[in-house]
């Protein structure tokens, strides 16, 4: 099967790569399944409904979040009618809306997807690893699920590393979000599961994770209030991991994506032109 | 001028990666200066004379540190007739060594090297934008040295980002140290200065950032005290970033290096054959 | 019933406290129940089961523990054969003793302690919010228990607080640990548990948090690495918090207990001469 | 002199128990100096210059801030003109108003009031205890000042407790405050320096560190952003620390003060009836 992640879209800039694309990247790449990380799709601090909607029209299959799933307050409502959109699964019991979706593809595959949260440096949810534990063993990938990616959003490496060795071939893709870098350590590990520390944000790279500079700057600098955070409006890069899953829903070939903008391009050549 | 940014080198895996690789490096791409992290290098804690001696005697002119700095106490002493071991410039007045030097290369150059830390999610040294900004004006690029690398020892993105923007134009380099994941996002800035969130580790990848994977899964797991932490022995990926820089001390072309391992492989391709 | 609780013990000088004054305190107050944090109580850090011995044979019903609890390894073991052993309930399932004692006083009443830590500033361990709310369900006040005492051992004042109002009517006390430090914020919450921020550490007072000031303090000057912590040797001051409960286990008196070395004196005068 | 202190007034309910109370108590104790902390004082988040001239009318001499110095924006200019407004002294220079005010009492003595903030678990300013040690020695207990205090804005203990030894006998006060918690530890240190690690908060007890309940209990146990928090309106308590000096600066008496409200009632015996 063929997957593909997005990290973290920022703002407008981010929406306009992501709607610009993903109609494109889906054909040509002939993607079974695409998941997108929204958690700071509306100004920078959550995602709304209208911008929900006009990621699944642009081909997005399911929808992340993280830290910020809640900014925008409407989320609380409109994520228990639109089962497509993920928050983190270790957010207490009986939070609005779910940590994980099967996603049944065009070609009748199902692709588990499960957000969780990290622990360091972050508000802590409930354990990750243990929450993670119970939604894999609650849709077993080769009997339940065809595929299953977890979208870990966290700050410190160290634990996305921790994770996904403790999931290592139990799931198709671990993908960090949150840092608003992709890394450069995409890799299978022993036991068939992708990994990538983070997919990176999808915004403008010429900012402080995504937002205008000058605020930001301005802060580090004097520690005194100022105005508010505007995300930054340059033409964004694409970021994300693109991942190809066996039979059994272990991956096999993996490579980061990165399109337009400042980065430096990458994408999956083992699907170009085929 | 050409230089090569290595990033933590971390244990024993990573100290052969760099032995066995930056004598042929130093000379197949003409270096002119080499700068490596070496917080990491004594069984993932800090570092010896020893070792220090061998990363200079493999071809490095700078060492730079971090977070583990004295994690090996004869640091404390040996530092301070050691020139080239760099500590972040941002401890208190009054420690030991020094937290910057200027490098003279073979052919008569100048090449400042700052270290210095950052303070989110981390123990709070002195401020790293006044530091950075007083070690800057001390050794004005194109007056004062030729070009001026920052090792900017930090866990979050946002400050990585925010520093780098903030020197824009006066140093020739940022580059991120401490999460130990080589991030995929080296560009050169509006002003100049070429920039890379993290050069990544230099060791094995099939870790927890460097160590052995099972104890720090299992305190994620049981929050339990165990056993020590060992530096992972797998075959190390050399991680860092070529930089090249006009006569003014600009960048004008950056490339990720990520050798042997399990990362994907990449180098300078402009300096090959070259 | 008459209820005592006595913050951290560290080191030396806190245990002596401890085995010196107890045995009189339990007599003269005629005490039906006493609890004692001892995570500090082996040179600062962890507990022995030898130590433990002594508390009980001076008169501690249940030893209670925190961030420390396995700071000595032997720990580890002896708690799954020390009923009136509590580490944190909310380390996750599966760790070594138990997070809540059921204790049967000489008069056949029963007291419920619950150990839980708090998460803000600290290592995440799981929810104490939702651990707290099955403990108690397990074990209802009135019912199964006559009184119940839980030690939230934790940084943040706003977590203390908000747990002992989550819990209000519930238990007889929410009494804080941690900061080493007795505050004077002893209250009987409107629906009749007794609650102080923190019961303050039973050790020396001329120290830093009870440890030897010189090295802490050159630390905060220098940030740089140096000798071990020791705890400090001058004479301790015993600190806890006193409370009375009546038939339904509501608290109806509760007094601050502060017996020698630096601090001001307190005692329950309400048991004086009684 | 005889020097009263007083902790983070927090929205309506404690700028009434300042102004009603302080009137009297200066008559009464026939005070030289009153300090007061307002970082909480306009909703529980800053200080507005309208408040900060009720203080003074009420009998303040200087008012002191902390994290929240500038939630209200015009604090950032009116404190530029009001040097009886003193913000953390460790911002980074540069920034709007003092971090120390020398205040000349109506018997003509002099007390310097310096405010600095602590950085663990908080933001991190400058170095508290060097830009402590420069205020200090620029105007030295008994030649410069013939009073000294320091509000020692800080999460940890072990930060108020490590400044406090550092100048312990160089000020006649260290008080803690921002944990909006009195603590019971107050005491002479060795050299002459009154401490106490937090004055507590003048403000509604019965509520969440000042605030009304319902909102931070629902967010520690949904982890779901909700309501604006509000300040508690029940009775305050006005809390602080009461403090004699002797000739050279030296504290000779010490005292809580605990003035209506829920807490336990307290106050300075050896000033009554004097
Ligand atoms: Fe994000
Ligand atoms: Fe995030
Ligand atoms: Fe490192
Ligand atoms: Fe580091
Ligand atoms: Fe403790
Ligand atoms: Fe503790
Ligand atoms: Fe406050
Ligand atoms: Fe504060």
């Amino acid at each position: 099967m063929r997957l593909l992640f997005i990290g973290d879209i920022v703002g407008r800039a981010g929406r306009l790569a992501l709607t610009d694309t993903l109609p494109d990247l889906r054909r040509a790449w002939r993607l079974d399944c695409v998941v997108v990380n929204g958690e700071n799709a509306a100004g920078g601090f959550g995602i709304t409904e209208a911008i929900f909607g006009d990621f699944l029209a642009a081909g997005a299959d399911c929808v992340t979040l993280g830290n910020h799933a809640f900014d925008q307050r409407e989320a609380l409502s409109f994520i228990t009618h639109q089962p497509r959109l993920v928050r983190p699964a270790n957010f207490p019991p009986g939070a609005p809306g779910r940590g994980a979706a099967l996603i049944e593809t065009a070609a009748g595959a199902r692709v588990l997807v499960i957000n969780l949260m990290g622990r360091l440096f972050m508000d802590a949810l409930d354990d990750p690893f243990a929450v993670g534990e119970r939604e894999i063993a609650a849709c077993p990938l080769g009997e339940a699920c065809d595929a299953a990616i977890v979208d870990f959003h966290a700050e410190a490496t160290s634990e996305k590393q921790g994770f996904a060795h403790f999931v290592d071939g139990r799931v198709s893709l671990v993908v960090g979000t949150h840092t608003h870098v992709p890394t450069a350590d995409y890799q299978i590990l022993p036991q068939g599961t992708a990994y990538q520390s983070d997919a990176g944000m999808t915004g403008d790279y010429d900012s402080v994770i995504g937002m205008e500079k000058e605020e930001p700057l301005r802060r580090f600098v004097t520690k005194l209030p100022g105005n508010r955070l505007e995300p930054a409006a340059g033409p964004a890069t694409l970021c994300g991991l693109a991942v190809e899953t066996d039979a059994r829903g272990h991956a096999v070939k993996v490579a980061p994506v990165r399109i337009g903008g400042r980065l430096s391009q990458a994408g999956p050549e083992f699907w170009e032109g085929s």
